[in-house]
């Protein structure tokens, strides 16, 4: 059976404009990421995201993987048949499987994050590499997390790479960033206190009260938090370190001192 | 300054000796691993760790980074200087820093496994991903874990990526590995407890008493611990899953729990 595609020509102005996205610039301007590949679509989608476009070619998707057109195109979504030429311009991978579609970026400025009375918070600053954003919101999702907040990031929400390393709950966890003196403002209005793990504080994170309204703050692999943040910070915790190298990964530590968090308030 | 060169040609019989190490079973019969660059070595070196032999480009390495080859050579390790050609067909990598090192594989048997009193164990089950056997070892080596068996591993400790992602912990930690039956029979000689993390567990991880000598175990990210060990666990736990797309990476279940039990050990 023959398809009739929509897209053949490569130098297509739709196509051009979503090769653009490869810049976070672009990305941040049109206000949308891109999800592909069969396995993350399915996630996101599990996960409740809708998106806006789906791009497929037809010519690459094997039978048991076009349930998933039908399921886009049930969401109420444009559906774009491709010929391979054209898809393989617009496809990030190696082998791609066909399956392409265009989100509205999920991050939300600070004061559209709606929290519960008793928010418990992850603080992410200055995170550069993608794989540690998407590995915290993973653990965030699992905990229960109501929002993460990324300070003053070196890269975006929309990142392909932070979509992929979060399996999915990139469109499930709420999250949002701005600078980092704009996050510590907005925690002061909002009455959460900051607690902020660094390895010079003198409290283990099991000894410190992470009941109430409770944002947990790490920083970036190398440096930890700036000190503007830890001067900002309510408490300085710490995890027990035994090793002599000392090198516990950020998304790690994080995962360790919300879970913390979830056994006190549990 | 020229210094004398050792090896020139690429196609020395020593240099194809030591491609042949990507190789998992030419690195079990020679009993050795290989780390690559100037960080990872010097982190090797702080864990403690003795090179066989150094195989260095004078060409590649710059003048910050001389002071390593002195550090290997002062252990007593044997030392050759290679040309830049030579290098190059060593090296794993896109831009090679002149650094290369033979080790002897950091895996033990389980009989050579020295034990504390209570000793507190992280055995993992069926990993096949480098990344995560690394990322492992930076938790056990912070937490103060006795030792990392990996059980019926699809990688071996050994593997330059599990060296890399280890951030030199490989080094520090005492690790094993063995079929998980014979990890099982193992510890049931040696009286610790098996406490086995997965999510079909009644019990909360921070419920149960992890004091005493304790192995926690975890298993692969798609299918979780098998059938086997989970039969052999004194005590099934799992952690609080708030989210719905429900997938916590096994490193980072690995760490939740392992610093649990720091916290009741405390």
């Amino acid at each position: 059976m023959t398809e009739a595609l929509d897209i053949t020509s490569p130098g297509n102005p739709r196509l051009k404009a979503l090769t653009g996205l490869h810049r976070r610039r672009s990305r941040r301007e049109a206000g949308v990421t891109v999800v592909e590949g069969h396995d993350e679509l399915s996630l996101a989608l599990e996960a409740g995201a809708v998106p806006t476009t789906l791009f497929t070619c037809p010519d690459l998707v094997t039978p048991e993987r076009a349930g998933l057109v039908e399921q886009v195109q049930a969401t109420g979504a444009e559906v774009l048949r491709l010929g391979r030429a054209a898809f393989e311009r617009i496809s990030y991978r190696d082998s791609p499987d066909g399956l392409l579609a265009v989100l509205p970026d999920p991050a939300r400025a600070l004061a559209a994050l709606q929290l519960p009375t008793d928010p418990l918070l992850l603080v992410a600053e200055g995170i550069e590499k993608p794989g540690n954003l998407g590995a915290m919101l993973r653990t965030a999702e699992a905990a229960g997390v109501d929002a993460v907040v990324a300070a003053s990031p070196l890269t975006d929400w929309a990142n392909p790479n932070v979509v992929r390393a979060s399996k999915g709950t990139l469109f499930a966890v709420p999250v949002a960033d701005a600078p980092a003196a704009e996050v510590v403002a907005w925690l002061r209005r909002r009455q959460v206190r900051l607690v902020v793990a660094t390895p010079e504080a003198d409290a283990l994170v099991t000894e410190v009260d992470l009941t109430g309204p409770v944002a947990i703050a790490v920083g970036t692999e190398h440096e930890g938090v700036t000190e503007g943040l830890r001067d900002a910070a309510d408490q300085l915790v710490r995890l027990p370190m035994a090793g002599r190298v000392n090198s516990l990964n950020v998304a790690t530590a994080a995962a360790v001192c919300v879970y913390e968090a979830v056994r006190q308030r549990g």
